[in-house]
Formats: C-alpha cells, sequence, structure tokens
C-alpha cells in the first residue's frame, strides 16, 4: 500500500486545473478522483482536463458523493469564492472523514462576516477529527501570512500596512476582465455595485491580522475604485485606449475608532509598472518586507494550496486559517 | 486558576534577560520560575536581573530541579549556543513534563550534527508528551524560516541563497567583541581557528533548508573570514584603525557534487552600510524577499522564542524545528 497523501481534487476550472498540474510534480501526493459538474469535462481523464501532458487514469466525476467516499485523506477544493456557495461542499467533505484545503477566499477567514457558519464549520470539522483551511495567496499568503511571520520578530506591533501592486498585463485573460480592463468608468462603477468587480479577501486578511497581532479593529472598511489608463495599454487580451478602466485599485482598512490600525491595499491593473508585494510593520522595531516583483497569483494561489496539504493532516482538528499552519514548500520530483 | 501559559526562564543571561523583559509584556504569559547559577543572580528578583523596571515576585534559583517541579508548562531555555553542554538541561525540562523553547542554536536543527542525541531528545520529549524547539533570530528565523515560508508561493525549487548583512555598531558590546572587533587578521584566525570566532547555525539553517525543500545536500561547508576595517571605525566599545577587523563574514554552503544548492552567507561588521536580510530563490516562480535594515538579532531572538511559547504547546510531541511551527507575533500589553 502506498504511503503517499491520497488527494481528491474538488472543481476543476482554471485554478483546480494548475493545481492538479502541480500535484501531479509532487512524489508525496496522489490524485484518486476528482469532481466537477461540467458536462464537457465529466467523464474525461483529468490530466486531458487540467491541461496535463499525461493522463492520470483518474475520470473526472459529477457524483460528488461517492469520489468522497473513495478512501482519500484530503480534499483539495477549488469550486469557488463565496463560502454560502460552498459551505455543503465543504461539509460533505468533513462528513466523509477528509480534511480540506480549499481556496474559498471567503474561508480563508470567515469568522467576522459568517460567525454562525464559521462555528457550524468548525464543529463539523472538530466531530469528524479533520482539519480544514481556506488558503491561497491572497487571501492566506501575501497579505496576510506573510505579515505574521515577519511580526514574529517584533516585541511590539501597533500598525500594519500592506500594499500589494499586480501587473494585470501578465496574467490570464479571466483575471485582466475580472479587474475591469477596457470598460468605461460608469461600467466600471456598475460593475463594482453589482458586486462583479471584487477582489475577494482583504476584508478576512484584516480580520486574520487583527486578530492575529491583537490589533483593536472595530470595523473594517473596504473601497473599490478603478484605475484608468493615461495612454493606450494592450495586452494579449485587450487593447484600452486612455480614459477606460485598466484595474482595479481596492484598500482595506482595519479601525479603531478613526485610526485605522490595518491599511491593506491592492492595485491589479495593465502594465502595472512595478509590481511588488510590500509589508510595514509600525513597532518596536519596526519592519518592511519586499517582495520585488510580487509575488505572481496564478501560481502562488495553487501553489500555497497544494504544498499546504502535508500541514493539513498535523493540523488541529477544526476550522483552521494560514495563520496556524507552517507553510513550506512540498519537494517536487527532481 | 489562572489560564495564563506559565514559564520558567532557565539561564538569565543577556539573552535571557531580553527574554524575560518581552514576556512580561505579554498578558497570556507568567513566569512562575527562574533558574541561573551566577551567585551574583541567585536569590535576588528576576525583575532586577533581569533589568526590567519591577519586581516579579520570583526570585532567581540555582535549583534547577526544584524550579523544574514546580508547575509550569513551558521552560524558556537560553543558557548556551552548545547542545552537548546544554542537553542534561533539556532532557531534564522534559523529564519534568514541561515543552522547551531554547535559543540554544545548535539545537535549532540538529539532526544532522547530532543524530543520536537528536533522536535521544526527541524520544524523551514524545516519551513525555511535550515538544522541544530550538530556536531565535538566526538560526530559526532570518535564514531559514523565512525561506521556507516564502517558498510556500512555489512551484519548484532549485536553489537558495540568503544574505544576511548586520551592522555590529548597533549592537551590544559582546556581539562586537564576537565578531572580532579590534583584532589583527592573525589574532582573528588565531581566536577563529581555537572556535571563539564563530556565529552558530549556518549549517544548521542550511541543512533545515536543504531537508524541507527537498534539495539535495551532501555536505554542508563552512568558512570564517575577517572584514577589514578600510578607515578608522569607532563604536560607543571599539575603536579599530585601519587593517584590523571589524568583523566576521561567514559563508555555509550546502553542496551536491561541487554544485552549491543552498548558499548561506552573513557579514556582521561594524559600520556595515546596507544592513539587509535578502533570499532569493531561483524555481518557478523565482522569488526574492528583502527586509531593508534587516532584522535586529538582538531583539529578533528574544522575540521569535517568546512569541512561539503559545505554538509549542500545540506542536506535536518530540524534537520540533522552527520548520514546523506555525509562526506569529505574540499580542502584548495594550
Amino acid at each position: 500500500m502506498s504511503n503517499k497523501i491520497r488527494v481528491i481534487q474538488y472543481g476543476v476550472g482554471p485554478i483546480g486545473a494548475r493545481v492538479v498540474r502541480l500535484m501531479l510534480e509532487k512524489p508525496s501526493l496522489e490524485i484518486i478522483g476528482a469532481i466537477d459538474t461540467d458536462p464537457e469535462k465529466v467523464g474525461k481523464d483529468l490530466g486531458a482536463v487540467a491541461g496535463a501532458n499525461r493522463n492520470t487514469g483518474v475520470l473526472v466525476s459529477a457524483d460528488a458523493k461517492s469520489v468522497l467516499h473513495s478512501g482519500a485523506d484530503v480534499v483539495l477544493h477549488t469550486t469557488s469564492s463565496y463560502l454560502r456557495h460552498v459551505a455543503d461542499q465543504l461539509i460533505a467533505c468533513v462528513e466523509a472523514g477528509l480534511h480540506v484545503v480549499s481556496t474559498c477566499e471567503e474561508l480563508s477567514y470567515p469568522f467576522r462576516k459568517y460567525p454562525e457558519l464559521s462555528a457550524r464549520l468548525d464543529q463539523c470539522a472538530r466531530e469528524n477529527k479533520v482539519a480544514m483551511l481556506g488558503t491561497g495567496v491572497n487571501p492566506g499568503f501575501a497579505m496576510d501570512k506573510l505579515v505574521l511571520t515577519l511580526a514574529t520578530a517584533c516585541h511590539r506591533v501597533d500598525k500594519v500596512e500592506v500594499h500589494r501592486i499586480v501587473n494585470a498585463s501578465k496574467r490570464r485573460q479571466p483575471l485582466q476582465k475580472k479587474v475591469g480592463s477596457g470598460l468605461t468608468v460608469d461600467q466600471f462603477y456598475a460593475q463594482r455595485d453589482a458586486g462583479i468587480i471584487k477582489h475577494h479577501g482583504l476584508p478576512e486578511s484584516t480580520a486574520m491580522i487583527a486578530d492575529s497581532l491583537g490589533l483593536q479593529v472595530d470595523r473594517i472598511e473596504e473601497t473599490i475604485e478603478p484605475v484608468i489608463a493615461k495612454t493606450m495599454v494592450k495586452t494579449d487580451f485587450f487593447e484600452v485606449p486612455p480614459g477606460r478602466v485598466v484595474g482595479v485599485h481596492q484598500v482595506a482598512r482595519g479601525l479603531a475608532s478613526e485610526a485605522a490600525n490595518i491599511h491593506l491595499e491592492l492595485q491589479m491593473y495593465l502594465d502595472a509598472p512595478d509590481p511588488i508585494d510590500a509589508v510595514k510593520i509600525t513597532g518596536v522595531p519596526g519592519l518592511e518586507l519586499q517582495v520585488p516583483g510580487g509575488i505572481h497569483g496564478d501560481y502562488a494561489t495553487a501553489a500555497v494550496a497544494v504544498n499546504c496539504v502535508p500541514a493539513i493532516l498535523e493540523a488541529k482538528p477544526g476550522l483552521r486559517t494560514s495563520k496556524d499552519i507552517p507553510m513550506c514548500y512540498l519537494p517536487g520530483i527532481v
């Protein structure tokens, strides 16, 4: 019998496909099942569906229940950003006795926004003696886990600022679209107000930082504004004339009275000239951390989720977050 | 009954004193005992011995055994860099049923240098259902934990380089002395060859990175060379004329055949102009991380050790390392 960790892939969209291709490079992981409801994918080999260069012997199935009871250890779950949409999926995984690593952004730190649902997921995981984790690059890593890790070197933490600037020109087409590329300003605001344009996770990261570092945050405010093209911007997928939208500028602030103890700022737009992840901790001592060029989101969400698989097996049962997980790279095929 | 974590401070030297002062700022920790053999310290209040601005009600005792059996949860151990010197102390802690966080550099990742002793410590901790951790800024954080954390965002890791440049002028006198300040080059080499001049921990960090990231490292080589003053250098404690030593330049390389898959470079010298902690991962994607100004060692060793106290209570019994611990700041008094 193999002593590999047996994984089920739940959701084979763009992120799930990347996750699958990465897991195929990890000798300690074995994919034993895959779930997706898309008729175009059901019945096909997971390798083909995920764009891997080989077959896996695993066929994509729409029958979640039977796949979840096929003897795995962990579910790698990549179906939606919205916790309410996936709560039943997550509970089904846990009730099948499976640990869960999910890229659902709202699962990354759901305690403030969904206190009752969080308690229910936590209890369900505890009862089934498994751990559940929502993670990815952001939320889950660049704007929270890196902050908490750096803060370990501090005697006192008074304030946290994080800036993440992403050059959307280097990202896949759906992301370029998601940030509003090519829209008029009015169209942007209409889509923002309809909840279509929004990167999920800044309030979750803010809450994780506040609760972990003991920074007072009584309320979290979030703003979403367009970044406007000053000159013609061309990518592989979009041509945006001056005055139109090239991306999104999103700010979350964790406030106590009127002071922002936490300030998270995300800019994702086409041709952003200086992509970076930058953390600034005001405290004793103050500390700054920078990742010049920034952490590539498409890569890193898959990487963080896959690399956390071994740690979730060791985690305390219940609903865990990136804070609780000792993060590390999982060695690949040499 | 208090639900604070009850801590014993084992060793009240310069690092131990900092640790004590920091623990007094943490409402979740309660110091209930202190051990030191220095007759100047025994019988005095720990607050006075540690240079805190208040008494603690805890008297420093040389009777380790009775202190260790006084009903604590964790020992914070800061007595020596050498694992062989402290092995009996660590075993006494563990046999008293206490978790241990130690700043002993050689404990940070002892498996390659002391395989038998590591196995013995691990077994002893497991038998007593407690966890033991060696950590601090370096080894334990700046040149290893930060690397592993950053690598979580990678699909593949091929090579790791870390540069840590410390401006020793901003550090305490013992550190300025320890790096050889004011010596002639001949004196430096004599003290190096006698094992007096040496920052402990680079081979430990190299081994931790190699084993964690699956980088092949068949042997670890370390070099220790002087940094020479080009002009007169003055600090609060030293005046060093040109041609004399202002510090140490230490390199550890993790080698497979002749290739260095891991390169750790530490420069600690007076008036170092651009202190920094810099990590470079060659891989997919390649990633760099920088802490401009660097992580202040005196602060950070105490911070990392104290901040890890809650996590050691949750850790799996046995000999753990920074790799296994989800590192985070422990909130202080607001």
